[in-house]
């Protein structure tokens, strides 16, 4: 068999997020294997790293497929960019040894959030991006981003479906850097809870806008009750950013 | 009267360009002046600067216009972008002296073009960029980009509907600069006809593909013939980004 890795970006925004759902269902999952499925001349199925939410976007998406047929990755990579929609792009596809798996083998995701902080809207990044008018201080969401580095159970910081062996994870950093109108939030770790970057973002927000103290946030997660976190932020902000294998 | 001038920015991806037409057509002065009127509450004109063509965007259109009632331009700002569309943005508002017009007044403008110039789309950018698959040749288009430079006319570089007593526009300059797989082309000018900065990208990327030698602009230009430039650049990779006065 031989094993293909593909780097894939996305505009998410009018998808119902990376994983394949039932007939007809808008996924970014469903549409790479209806492609990929032509040039393969049989079902064929990809296993993605994350299973990114309805609207958010990739950067970075990593993805594997096996077939018994051999093709040339940039002969792959043609195909799939002349199929696909314009949302969704294929920019790196490699031959990988046999027993690669994007999801098992990552060892480490980079997720980017972007918020827009000024008090007019971004014309152009409007899609891209979570407006905020209200401005956030910065020194205080850095303070209450410390509090989440390290491994911690994060039931607090996911929806109630969710059902894990474990609940801990693990951040190894939160990066906040603001940048002409933006605040640019990077959360690196080794794995997330389903919404659980959305809800941290969230819980940031409320710090940043004084309506939580940065020193609260050990309590919310030692308490793992779901409904102490803050609004979830926007799916039209985050950003799968990189993996790490 | 008083006189208020605006920055304005905007996703032209939607609009039949800057300047109003008839009733229910969909342009930037028609959305700003129907919501401008509410507030002034009674029917305000506004002057823009650059008349941008449908699909065209602006980094900063400047407009301004007159009323005898005095507003603080902070409110003008907040009502504006309270009830205007997310695609337009009113980005600063200052009281200028009675006689600012900005269109006549205008000095110098800047427009923006960016090619995005890989094999495969930019998924985020696919609306605010043309997308050419074939490397470019940036120095050719270097050379090229200097037979522009100074005082031509430019009848050959505008469409057959344009009528205006002088075609003669000068040309200050012209920088090509790559960044990550865009190409961003800055031209900086006194006044610019109909249709011209994308006409003389049509030539400056015919000339990257090798379909055009540099040195024939100077013919292109002389012969004031309308069918000589190639095709003309895409309007979603066009930006109007600064004026000054």
């Amino acid at each position: 068999m031989y094993n293909y890795k593909l780097l894939i970006q996305y505009d998410g925004g009018r998808y119902k997020g990376w994983q394949r759902l039932g007939n007809g269902e808008n996924t970014i999952q469903g549409k790479i294997e209806y492609v990929l499925s032509e040039l393969i001349g049989e079902p064929t199925e990809i296993i993605g790293c994350s299973r990114t939410d309805a609207g958010v976007h990739a950067l970075t998406q990593v993805a594997n497929f096996k077939t018994s047929k051999e093709f040339s990755g940039n002969d792959i990579m043609k195909y799939l960019n002349h199929y696909l929609p314009q949302d969704i792009s294929v920019i790196e596809v490699a031959t990988v040894s046999e027993d690669f798996h994007a999801r098992y083998h990552a060892k480490e995701k980079t997720y980017l959030y972007r918020i827009w902080n000024r008090e007019y809207t971004n014309p152009f990044m409007r899609k891209y991006s979570m407006h905020i008018e209200d401005k956030l201080d910065i020194t205080l969401m850095e303070e209450a981003a410390s509090y989440f580095i390290g491994a911690h159970d994060f039931t607090a910081y996911t929806n109630a479906k969710t059902k894990k062996k474990s609940m801990v994870r693990e951040i190894y950093s939160i990066k906040i850097h603001e940048e002409e109108g933006f605040i640019n939030i990077r959360i690196r770790g080794n794995a997330f809870l389903y919404n659980m970057v959305r809800r941290m973002v969230g819980t940031l927000i409320e710090v940043g806008l004084g309506k939580c103290e940065p020193n609260e946030i050990p309590k919310i997660i030692e308490a793992k009750q779901r409904n102490q976190t803050g609004d979830m932020a926007q799916a039209c902000g985050l950003y799968l950013e990189n993996i790490q294998y």
